[in-house]
């Protein structure tokens, strides 16, 4: 009997599920807004639906569905289950894994949204076949996920990876969690729109003028780049300046993990393309020791907006599989 | 037949060999000077002349003597032994491991002298029984050492830990590395030294306004200390800014690694003590995540200078056990 999985990727503005059979096609998906102004029980009900729509898209029998897997924004317990608090969610305290477990009388893993989305890149996509992997993912903020000898690592906190909030400015600017310099604060699509912006306030001179304008809105990682390509000198500054931020927090990381390789992912890099990463390598390359960078190399992250359901997917597979031979054995 | 092992710890000053009993009683021992502007042959010898030393200060028929382990300064490569390069030894691309293994006919360990007291540390002090230990020894400079899911971690690079080298304060003072701003730069001995001459210089007022001027001679943590403790408040302001920063570079760690346990030991914290400590734990846990943190016991290192030899030698011991229960399988 065919086998089939489902991933969930748990956002605060989508929910995205897929079906995947044993060779991780994916035979059936479903998408919809997360509305994250209701409440915890109306997103559940959300996410359930979502998922629903996912299986009843497929032509697969229910029955065949042996596990769930979703990657949620925490921090979270993986152990239990437990979504402890999210900055985008109305979860507090939720029990969203054994709420979905009851629900669809199913194996529920629950991990990192970024975890999931590094998991994805390990086990089928740019990070293949390495074993200890940093995986940081630059879009509105930066998130990370660890590979550590070959296994998704979540530490004693289980929360372990949160590389956006290394302080590599101490006193430099505020960051949404309330410290000062961290990375997410000096290279995030965020910083970046807020230099820009503050830059064009005090009269810099930039094709991003009018966008720039508008109140609190949050300049788009495609107007960037554009401005960019334009040869708008201010943007190419400040995106410079982002890249060597970057490149100082991965060179510090690489100090203290030592990985084989280094994933980059998310909507910033994805936008800013290969001149942006080779930026990134350099800078981070003049921090890190050169027998820790010498046989590193810094990848492109290759499944996009599949990562997600794909790493959750393999989590909620892979368990399965452990259950399954512990009660053989 | 009882089964000893021997454990050498090699500084750029000094060498220190003990010889360990199954039950890490110190039966037999010796210390020399490293004389380390000798040439790599003769400092070889040295070391050579230190273990015979020990093992003969010590009542053993040296046939019971299963094992050696030597902690060095790195970069090095445990799994081959030789030693890349050592910024105060004359070893380069040096075979330490295989030298000695055919100078005393035994299997020989080499790891990161930083690695091996935080070993012995997570073996046989602060951190026993922790899963996941950050060790930061603060001194001259700051290394550590990783323990990750129970066992020591070395990365890809197999020379994980540098945590002195992550930088906190971008375009912050030169480091020892050559970048600017690592946490060695800001909150070392070095760094604390160099500040309070530095202040000095530019008219501070200082008890150790006569010890300063003495050119390129580095304070010592107990002329620091001895200042702080009698009211300097020059010397006050200083050490409280190199615990900020010590917290700033642990939070961040913290953030990354989410460790159940901190250790921290070397010269500045046996010096400071108490305060100190309790300084640099609430700075870090005003970096690290409420999550991460709530449950994280910051302590203090318990081997002293033995953490080395016991650690190397509780390697040995290891490495030697996992290689008979392979030879038995």
């Amino acid at each position: 009997m065919n086998s089939y999985v489902l991933g969930i990727d748990l956002g605060g503005t989508k929910i995205d599920a897929a079906l995947f059979d044993e060779s991780y096609n994916i035979v059936g998906r479903h998408r919809d807004k997360t509305e994250a102004w209701r409440c915890d029980e109306e997103v559940f009900q959300r996410i359930v639906g979502v998922a629903s729509a996912a299986i009843k898209s497929a032509a697969v029998d229910p029955a065949q569905i042996t596990a769930f897997g979703i990657g949620s924004p925490g921090p979270l317990d993986p152990d239990t289950g437990y979504i402890i608090n999210t900055a985008n969610l109305p979860f507090k305290n939720f029990p969203l894994g054994p709420r979905l477990s009851e629900e669809f009388q199913r194996r529920v893993v629950v991990h990192n949204d970024v975890d999931a989305g590094v998991y994805g890149e390990f086990r089928r996509g740019a990070a293949s076949g390495a074993q200890n992997v940093l995986g940081v993912f630059i879009g509105t903020g930066i998130g990370g996920g660890l590979i550590i000898n070959g296994g998704l690592y979540n530490g004693f906190s289980k929360n372990a990876g949160e590389v956006g909030h290394i302080v590599i400015k101490a006193g430099g600017p505020r960051c949404g969690c309330g410290n000062r310099g961290c990375m997410e604060s000096l290279a995030s699509r965020i910083a970046i729109a807020r230099d820009i912006k503050k830059a064009i306030k005090r009269g810099a001179r930039s094709k991003l003028a009018r966008h720039a304008g508008k109140g609190k809105e949050l300049l788009s990682s495609k107007d960037i780049k554009k401005a960019y390509d334009d040869g708008d000198q201010l943007v190419r500054k400040i995106v410079h300046r982002a890249a060597r931020y970057l490149g100082i927090g991965l060179g510090s990381l690489v100090n203290v993990l030592g990985p084989e390789m280094i994933v980059l992912g998310g909507g910033v890099i994805e936008a800013m393309g290969e001149d942006f990463m080779a930026r990134i390598d350099r800078a981070m390359r003049k921090i890190a020791f050169e027998f820790s960078a010498t046989n590193l190399r810094v990848v492109k992250a290759q499944l996009g907006d599949d990562a997600g359901v794909i790493g959750a997917a393999t989590l909620a597979r892979e368990s399965a599989q452990r259950a399954g031979a512990d009660e053989r054995t």
